[in-house]
């Protein structure tokens, strides 16, 4: 079984091979190649890839290359962890919407529509190749907006699903918080890419007790502080919304905090410095601690559970992923990309069906997904006036005047990158 | 045919009352019956009233009842046009959302709310009564915010059909613009009340030609001079956003100007004052001038030709009303109501097929209908939670700190409207 | 000795008679009357007043009238502590500048003007008629604004010094921190009441040495805490702001608290509500806990003291007080009034030389002296140019369209405090 | 005579050259050197200045250097307007502050303190070498923020006088609007540079009859739509504020505004590119019409009038300049530099009395000069202190979180013009 990462020189990579060589059983990878153009970053990661596995006596072979068409030659799945412009791009997409009074933020409003049309034609192209190299292959999709990524892939044919950690994040401290096995935690988790609420948590499966009422009235400060919202929000609502909800329910609060702190970007730069320093030393054979503080976390858990039910080895049956609605949800179109839990199998995901949801979030939902829309539209074709129709579309924008001087900076900080600007 | 106008005593009704002459062949009303609680400018209109009748020899009978069952009473159709808590109310609406730097205006956002929940629950008294009294009879409700009591009505089984003058405005406008008769310009208007878009302008009825790129080519600055709105946003968009969408497009810019000037319902309470005054004048036997800034042009135009196609006795056989979705929106619950151009008969309105939206507008629209979703289920049933759902819900609101502190106020300004609070 | 104690009917007033019967020895109180117009609130507080004197053993009698001219004949000193309007007129200073995006609250910005506004007539009046009263005696105010209070009533040629709690707060929070008794702590405190900062904190006296940079080092966070002012800040500034620079220092930050929660006047009434159901309990013969929370702590400590100073009695011979520039901050008009340490006896409070200020500091002050004096000629003279012209003036307002609607809305708040509206 | 002009291959200067020329009995220049680095810009202007002086038959000679030192060598006087930065410098400073919803401008506010910190240090090595060049040439600045490179420049013991076309351009306006001539406009103008007020328009001198009422009555509409401000605010002050004080009076239209078009600098750096195409034009011989567009209108006759003053060879004697305060406004430090009328000869600017002013605007401007005299010492010292502390004392600034936000902006958007960051 052979695996490519592309993007593999990133800081996040030993996470995900921590997780490899954990669940090998589960994965039993024969062959991982890192693929990245950064040769500085791939050998300190690859370097450190190899001493995990070898502490953890992983059978595995890993290689690195910057070709990646040879990378993925043969390939039974390929996971895309990229990053297109790097932390200084994220640097611009946090700072710029600001200008407005916008939300600056790398995967929703403008810097996250930002980062979709950076990001798109890139991943298109590498799927593209993907499937001359290795028609049968698997793509997991971890890049962000993984919403929009996926429904880039899945529109142009490929095989293709994408993942988000959010899902398996909760359900891991749910489990923490309710003394139960993770697996044993079957999340009611419904709506779009980092647009989605735990409407239910069931024990033991899809038909087990419900216990949020329980979790919110034990645990509800806990969760609500990790979610940075308040925890009356949760009680009043009685489901559990994700921290990126935070950028609609709280957006003007965000906006005063990132108006009055550094971005989140130069943190992440910083650490990332420091983590490509920790990775050169030669006697370093695990992932550090201060790889948890940089997000992420159970990624790799959920890549190798995903890959693992793709490829037919195990994995578990159901899964959260992004996949395509199908009337999962029945009043977005068919082929817009939901993130709920799916059957997950060779054939690839099938939702599970979802009880009728409040409009409370419907609506938002469908708001969001004819942003979602138009911001693929505007990554595929280009244009400013798709890039402006998408603003106007986007619940956190929504204003004309905003929308159009958005635009213009969108194009002005992204021009490299827009083959069209 | 008798005819019965709830709110009669209105400072609108003039404008009714000339529309009901001038039309007279088209809705041959035999007896006309104002219904209205207060007694003074009831005898004021209703003087009015019938001096317009007699100059203009209008054979019907006029009377006025504080006495609702008695005045609906063998009705063939009832007209509802009623704010309860009148100006006053309206100026809270406009004053108090402001505070969290929210639009305040009377038929959206949280104003809009506020109204919703004052004027449901007597609409729906009213209907229950004009049942029993004359069961036949065919409910037109002019009554803000008419998308959510037409709603009501319809959910509670009555007969009835939402009315806006809105899409009868711009019209007359296009079609002087253009040079043509009001007749012959149809309207592609869809959406929901107060949040409509004219996606085609055809000549001569639904399969003639569409000169909306030539009637925004040749006449745009007009147009958006009219709704406030930029010229550009209507050639960016290439549809014709009603005045409301300004409420949403320019939200922040409506705010500043709100923040800075006196209320409408001041403006709208002082002219209330001076036309009240003129109707005294037992020589006025016309609607002065002055109405026609009050707002509700053409809403006589409308009501006629409204009422006479639902009583079988002509107007147009296509008309913009705000009825049952029933699927002409996909994307939209059935029991949803739209604003749209449907035929109207004896047997109610149904709608005309509408062409694929564009996301931009569906996205919004969704969201929207949710809301009302909930600002329903909170005039029905009351209680801070569901006011406090309606408001999170809304797209000019969506957050929690607002939804939150907002429901405080709306329940504070508006309890003696509230039986539950 | 005769104290009169106009607003007696206060909850603040059982915190004084604790102070009184306390410090019985520095202030030999014989008479002590409780003036106010609420006969009930009176009755209550007086009740309680004389349980806790004789609990204490205090020999002095304790009366209560609504008379004004009979409470204040032959008095030495005079408390003002009243409150026109009462909580519901502040509970609208601290609401309606929030539309316009301004603070609301009730000692500064357009808040504070209104009550500035409803207050200082009612103060010169019963100041005037002290003075026909008892030509000798003190008044002291500790009405807000004591600023622009004390700054109408030395305008007006009475014997009057302005009293606050902000600096005796400061002075026993520090003593508690620096573990050495109150009166050895001296502070530099500098500005304008409800906009001061402590330069200096010396232990001894004025030429003790300054401990503020210790202070801030090992007590910093404590500190900031209860300002809720950021730590950083004040080891930046080297100085402590009063609590109060945080609607200059953090003003959106508190505009986003005040839009989110209810407005401290409803806490206040709440509390008020609940202290007085316990002041009529006969058994209760001490200040109760919860008076703690009601604000004003310190404040008899600080009125004891100044109003024995003043009588020649004993008391600190320097105290904090609100008292005629006259040079001390040599950028401001002789008659503005500032908030200093002063040597207080007999013939009044003349402040002791202040340190050159920072311009960080200076400018603030005197852009705030400017207002405080448009402030008192809108107080004085009335009409709706002087209002406006004061809220122009204001740093936290200063801009015009919202001085222009901020007018009216004071205006129609506080109608009918306003003689000339 | 010889004049220097540093920055003179700004396409200002034809400006310049044209009043020259015109007012050649006034300033009898014989020798004019324009200095500039760019080589390529001053071949342009320095080709069309002479054409200007050939044109008008000027017997001076002009000539061109990118040698300070050689350039100023024996001059009578140096005119400075250079841009340090130039417009992509002026485009950052009108973006960046807007991510923290202020104001962005190059004079004022967040930007102009960028243009202070960029600008002193150049012009006060600039002055050096003047003094040593040529030390009894008169240094008139027209450089930005002029307030504060004047102040430095006295400071540092220069001669030195600021100059501004504010006042001379209300000057020539409203003796159009009166219908008399410019030299009989006696402008009671005081305050700052860019924040002035003119509270006085005298016929014939400062003797004359004040026809500001009759100005503002008869005018008011023209004069506000000028200032873009609205005619009630004139009417209401009774005095004419600067264009500037817009940046005050109605702040937040102005970030409205800003948010939602493309930055002045944008506008000026296309202008800047057509003037430069047009000065190419070797058959032109005379400024063009697009200059005036540019900025700086009636800026030549306000440098002859005042460099013939210095120089003892004519102009006005009474001038409005900014010169040092000594008293004249006495709630300001002596060394503040004010903006008024005074008396200009051979030995510099001496300062008309001015009338005492109202709360309205002193206190502003009190507030203003201790935000420039933190700004000059965090221009003359640098620190990251020094800049935090002049953006917490600007009036448009004033809160803690932006002040720290700014710094860093500020400081990583001129990190290469600023030696110690």
């Amino acid at each position: 079984m052979k695996l490519a990462v592309v993007g593999g020189g990133s800081t996040y990579t030993p996470e995900l091979i921590d997780g490899f060589a954990r669940m090998c059983a589960t994965l039993p990878i024969t062959e991982l190649v890192l693929i990245d153009p950064d040769a500085h970053r791939l050998e300190l990661v690859g370097g450190l890839a190899r001493r995990i596995f070898a502490r953890q006596a992983h059978p595995g072979r890993i290689t690195t290359t910057a070709d990646l068409d040879a990378g993925v030659d043969g390939a039974d799945a390929v996971l895309l962890q990229l990053r297109v412009g790097g932390q200084a791009a994220r640097e611009q997409d946090e700072t710029w919407p600001l200008e407005c009074g916008c939300v600056g933020q790398e995967t929703t409003g403008a810097g996250g529509l930002a980062k979709a049309l950076r990001t798109v034609p890139v991943v298109l192209d590498i799927a593209e190749r993907v499937r001359r190299a290795s028609p049968d292959a698997w793509i997991i999709d971890f890049t962000n907006p993984v919403g929009i990524v996926t429904r880039a892939l899945l529109a142009a044919g490929h095989k293709a699903v994408g993942l988000c950690n959010v899902a398996i994040g909760l359900q891991r401290k749910f489990a923490k918080l309710l003394d139960v096995r993770p697996a044993d935690v079957h999340l009611e988790h419904v709506g779009l890419n980092h647009l989605t609420w735990e409407t239910g948590v069931r024990i033991g499966g899809p038909d087990g007790a419900d216990v949020l009422p329980k979790l919110l009235a034990e645990h509800g400060e806990t969760v609500a502080a990790d979610l940075r919202l308040p925890r009356a929000l949760l009680d009043r609502l009685g489901v559990i919304p994700s921290y990126y909800l935070r950028y609609f329910y709280a957006h003007d609060e965000v906006v005063a905090e990132l108006r009055t702190k550094p971005s989140r970007a130069a943190e992440v730069a910083a650490m990332e410095k420091r983590l490509l320093e920790m990775y050169a030393d030669p006697a370093l054979d695990e992932k550090p601690e201060l790889l948890a503080k940089r997000g992420g976390a159970f990624y790799s858990e959920a890549a190798v559970d995903l890959a693992a039910a793709l490829l037919g080895g195990g994995g578990s049956p159901v899964q959260v992923v992004n996949t395509l609605n199908r009337g999962t949800l029945p009043f977005l179109p068919d082929d817009a990309v939901v993130e709920v839990q799916a059957r997950v199998g060779r054939e690839g995901a099938a939702p599970l069906p979802v009880a009728p949801l409040d409009p409370l979030y419907a609506g938002l939902i469908a708001n969001v997904t004819a942003y979602e829309d138009l911001a693929l539209r505007a990554a595929l074709h280009g244009g400013r006036e798709r890039v402006f129709a998408a603003l106007l579309a986007h619940p956190l924008i929504g204003q004309y005047a905003y929308a159009d001087r958005l635009t213009d900076r969108l194009i002005a900080h992204n021009r490299e990158h827009l083959t069209w600007a």
